[in-house]
């Protein structure tokens, strides 16, 4: 079996070029990959936006649990879907590859063919990045460029006092799914949905972008460690209080039926499992109604999980009981 | 002596703010840190440049032969050189660090000091990224945006037959000042100056970006790997052949005197040596006489150093001989 050590830099990224050379012809993409960088035009009148996350094996992805065209989906994923949030849409991404010399091309090549998928998914292309030797373990960085209209790029910081909670899409499903792997089930049945959408997130980017050109949002991002860490941050960044109510918690029969299957609580996977990638958003009551209809065009659904005010942030148990929604999301330097 | 895992996540991404946060208030920066991504505004216009390189700790450098701030520094400084290869102008810069548990707070306040630095030389605001818990060693990959004027980017295959070969500043020097770290000598008197361009490369990104404005070259790239590598990649791309010509490569007196004093051949740092991070540009003979007092301006030197035409990459000794010119500049993947 082949691996990384035995070719050089340069074979390396051709073999990267033959699987990410497929949108680079793409309208926006001036000048692609193989250069010093990647030239790209903007639609008129609008912003750039730019974002950088990393994917590392051993924290963020285990080689025995993940394929490598998952990691390879995933790592492009998480950076359309803080494009998303920011109400942008994608224009390239660049990919910073960190490689063991030991692990087997076979798994580079699966990598790059679950990035192009990721990239074609949602019309990202890869135009450049590099390719290093890694002394130990894999580590992807990505950076993502998207496009947005000026003043329409919608913040964490928007929410006013009164403002509905909203998330789009269901929530705890990733969790459902890393559960069900852990606990050494298999993808069939009611686990299949859950632990694809773990595998592969599918953060809806044209909701965020069509949310935030049609005006209506006043904040928003996305859920990545968990709606108990990301709605405080939200309301930090606000200067609002926020109360939600479980009951409201848009959660799938699936992941209720794993749940119900491994002992879990799907509440517990809905406020704190984290990696769903849906948005977080707060909307003005009086323009709720024209939520629905505009995302129902993508096939994405929208629920109103609570409201704005008061202080700090509160859920709503099942018996109507309040308390403080505390953030058990995931940290990288907390104590383990 | 407190370390990374001692403290949050959180808590080391309020660090880096405290350290970055300079140049957000910069015209171009709708939107910094803090949020899901940054916010952008291009000048009128003008296309965007996207670029991403990483430093990996054993690989890039070594925690015992380079200061954290020289790190940071060094960073951001190959990814601007990247953006002037295009001819562009720097806009803003995103990071992502992969750290050790074990790493003192101390080598990470200092690595944002350094990268503060030359984002400041460089007005180039670091904008966002992550940082992340590494299982091993330190990784930093940075991503950087700019701006050129659609069709004035320079591309390493513009290149004719009977261009001028140029180089900015002088060849060597990061070479030289590296073998006298490795030959455990001071930095001070004639070594001082190659070893600070060793630990501090000062990409002449303006002089990239004037050039190109101007239209003078026809082609351009930095000198990362070496001028053996590097030239070969622009003939390459540009499908033409060169001559250049040991005794017109500018090296400066410094380099020489060390050269002479560790019994090394400058002429070899000067062709092998890589990091110069100087820019290699052609230029039609005609529009030669233009380019001495644009880089003036900037107080930057330039000179031709060869002539492309025939077949292949050559270059005429001293004595007149003419050999190949192979690359042997450092490839990541290469056997050792």
């Amino acid at each position: 079996m082949r691996v990384v050590g035995d070719i050089d830099e340069f074979a390396l990224i051709a073999r990267a070029t033959r699987f990410l050379g497929g949108l680079s012809a793409a309208g926006n993409v001036l000048l692609g990959g193989g250069d010093d960088a990647a030239v790209l035009g903007l639609p008129p009148d609008t912003a750039a936006v730019l974002t950088q996350d990393a994917l590392l094996e051993g924290v963020h992805f285990r080689r025995d649990w993940s394929a490598p065209a998952d990691v390879g989906w995933k790592s492009l994923a998480v950076n359309v879907s803080d494009l998303g949030a920011m109400g942008a849409r994608p224009l390239a991404a660049t990919v910073s590859l960190a490689l063991p010399p030991d692990l087997p091309l076979t798994w580079v090549d699966r990598f790059y063919a679950g990035l192009d998928e990721c990239s074609r998914r949602y019309g990202c292309p890869v135009v450049g990045g590099d390719t290093v030797r890694s002394p130990a373990g894999i580590a992807v960085s990505i950076a993502a460029l998207g496009s947005v209209v000026p003043g329409r790029h919608l913040m964490r910081g928007g929410a006013a006092r009164g403002d509905l909670v909203c998330v789009t899409g269901v929530l705890g499903q990733s969790a459902a799914g890393m559960a069900c792997l852990a606990a050494g089930r298999g993808a069939t049945g009611v686990a299949a949905t859950p632990v694809a959408r773990h595998r592969r997130p599918q953060p809806p980017v044209e909701a965020g972008a069509l949310l935030a050109a049609a005006g209506i949002a006043s904040a928003m991002m996305d859920l990545s460690d968990g709606l108990g860490s990301d709605l405080r941050r939200l309301c930090e960044a606000s200067d609002v209080g926020a109360q939600i109510e479980m009951l409201r918690l848009p959660i799938s029969d699936d992941t209720r039926r794993l749940a119900a299957r491994l002992g879990a609580n799907p509440m517990e996977w809905a406020l704190h499992g984290g990696e769903d990638f849906e948005l977080l958003f707060t909307v003005p009551p009086g323009r709720w109604a024209e939520v629905p209809p505009l995302l129902a065009s993508l096939g994405v659904s929208a629920t109103i999980i609570g409201r704005t005010g008061g202080r700090g942030v509160r859920v709503l148990d099942e018996a109507g009981h309040g308390q403080p929604l505390r953030p058990r999301g995931f940290a990288h330097f907390a104590p383990e």
